[in-house]
């Protein structure tokens, strides 16, 4: 027994948590839960996450959901680097304000980019309207100008001048629209240099690991089951309201 | 200068952060932005947070957006009874994973069934379909489920044998779809026992101080400003996605 975390690394939060974890070197076991396989459907999997979802994690009798929860609980027991997850309480607080905000505002903007422009028309065969798509890609447009203008200012990283949590939330959320071929670092400087800060912190080849699927996702093959097709469609429908 | 709390008690996450500051016995300067005015649209408060939401925070220089982010600042800085936000590592988490949950479940829900039961047809003049408001009552009711039985379970709150800040942010949101008439609590009869446990440990007449303008809301006027309503429309779908 020892620490188990259910992770896809086609979800961005689960990219945050496999990269937090290694980098850290954490020690864990990796239990893969593959979403376009509808495993997070299975009885199985509902004993260890009722609200079926990934990440998750098992730590000896210790069941936890939810990503942000995770990425503290982790902090917490393994007493990592204090920048992940500072001590100090306005540096903690703009943390803790950046984790609260890109629930509803850029996961879910990148969610839709990512779904709207590749898993509908590739992996669902399901055409998504221009306007919709349109309207996506503006608030996309909209999520990243707070993004610099909000968080990042003229700071190194998302909450301060070290890497915390936050730009480990943020950029495997940014990967998404990136892995569909969106052009989120271009004419934005700023976020480009961010960027290239996290992933020099996180070391180049660790990021590119955690990112291999989802980069490769748009060569995936037209999902054959009907029934899995529905079940992905209602799921991820909840994940975006 | 001081502490300075915006908020509208309209707001779900408002309630919360008000409770919470008044229950604690925390001094502050109360600044209401009233959402239906467009209080929150004006360049003065964009100064204070650019994100253009409530409940925002202003500690002396120090700003803050974001409810949960607000919440766990308050704790840490007024060192509140340890229940709110315990420092047991999994007591802690498990107060974290629901803050980190109810984002894109709870919250969206309540809000869609107030919007679509009374903000839409009262007061912006805008019917909803009723196919569309049944989703949404049907996603309401997974999540009470959920709320029941993934987190509240046989213990007295949410998150243990203590009420805690995820409490707090629960009933607050609750409250959004009971002033429209939804019966939340009928019918299940644990989920209305840990009502009655959180306003006995609130008390009953701040519970209700911060309650009466929602309560209240069904009985509020049709807004004439048209510019307004296509502001409000738009945020509230920001909201929600």
């Amino acid at each position: 027994m020892g620490l188990d975390l259910y992770l896809d690394l086609m979800s961005q939060p689960c990219r945050a948590v496999y990269i937090f974890a290694k980098k850290n070197g954490i020690p864990f076991q990796l239990r893969t839960v593959e979403l376009l396989k509808g495993q997070h459907y299975t009885d199985s999997f509902a004993q260890v996450n009722p609200l079926r979802k990934v990440p998750a994690l098992k730590d000896e009798d210790f069941i936890l959901a939810e990503s942000v929860a995770i990425l503290l609980y982790l902090s917490h027991k393994y007493k990592t680097p204090d920048h992940w997850y500072p001590q100090d309480l306005q540096a903690r607080a703009w943390v803790d304000e950046y984790l609260s905000w890109q629930h509803t505002a850029l996961r879910s903007c990148c969610t839709w980019a990512m779904w709207q422009k590749m898993m509908f028309p590739v992996v669902l065969h399901q055409l998504v309207p221009q306007e919709t798509l349109s309207y996506t890609l503006a608030e996309l447009d909209s999520c990243l100008q707070l993004l610099e203008t909000k968080f990042l200012r003229d700071q190194a990283f998302l909450t301060g001048p070290q890497i915390s949590v936050a730009d480990l939330m943020a950029i495997t959320e940014l990967m998404h629209p990136v892995s569909t071929g969106c052009q989120v670092f271009e004419c934005r400087p700023k976020l480009d240099a961010w960027r290239r800060h996290v992933e020099a912190v996180v070391r180049e080849d660790l990021f590119q690991e955690a990112h291999t699927v989802v980069l490769k996702a748009k060569d995936m093959p037209p999902l054959p089951a009907p029934t899995l097709k529905e079940k992905l469609l209602h799921s991820v429908w909840i994940l975006l309201q």
